[in-house]
């Protein structure tokens, strides 16, 4: 990743955040591959905006609507990693790369029907099958 | 647009040489919504690359390499517009504004899984009905 944005902030401190409740300016520094200082601004950033508060001896964890914030970011990142998964545009690597440069891009109030089409595929995989089989390049 | 990139303009290029084969840096310079004078310098970058020649009193025209990316941008562009179109994530305008934004994440070569979806779905609407009839957040 080149430099994060805030959404990418965000949605690792989901990640780190998701199971224990709070997390550490060093483990998002590592995350994310950028310095400790980088991190801590980023951090101080977010708690000026009301979507992170500091835990004394523990860090830091996310207010109710950080919270909100992140867990949409990080089920946009998961829904169009899916997607392109289906759609089996390259490596699990080259998908992951191509989620990290477009997601931004998606309103994520506006994912809706791409988590729909996911689901459908994952609930129909004989209804995806017949475009794998039928939808090749001699159609 | 914000600042376009050289796909941008090499697809904004495609466009406007398609018809007759040459074009005017105004006329570039009025589709990206760009001043003349950064049109004129990309233009020039773009000839010092080998993609685009000049043509005397008619403004430049594509090299063959040039025209073989210009064309494969383009495609690129409008098979990530038919597909979101299809999925409905907006407006006419909202594609447009996402395409523009994902479009260069995409690696031009590994485009087929895609343009197979897109053709396979305008080849059996009742495939894609299906989905969008039994798809929805429901199910
Ligand atoms: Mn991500
Ligand atoms: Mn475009």
């Amino acid at each position: 990743m080149s430099t994060p944005s805030q959404e990418d902030y965000l949605e690792a401190i989901w990640v780190l955040t998701d199971q224990k409740g709070y997390a550490r300016v060093t483990d998002l520094a590592e995350r994310l591959a950028i310095s400790p200082a980088s991190a801590s601004k980023m951090v101080r950033r977010l708690h000026e905006a009301g979507l992170l508060t500091y835990e004394r001896y523990r860090g830091f964890a996310f207010t109710p609507e950080g919270k909100r914030q992140g867990r949409l970011l990080y089920a946009r990142h998961q829904i169009l990693e899916r997607f392109l998964t289906h759609l089996a545009i390259g490596t699990a690597e080259d998908v992951h790369r191509v989620v990290e440069g477009i997601e931004h891009h998606f309103d994520v109030l506006r994912l809706n029907q791409i988590e729909h089409l996911v689901h459908y595929i994952d609930a129909h995989p004989e209804w995806w099958n017949q475009f794998l089989k039928d939808g090749g390049p001699e159609e």
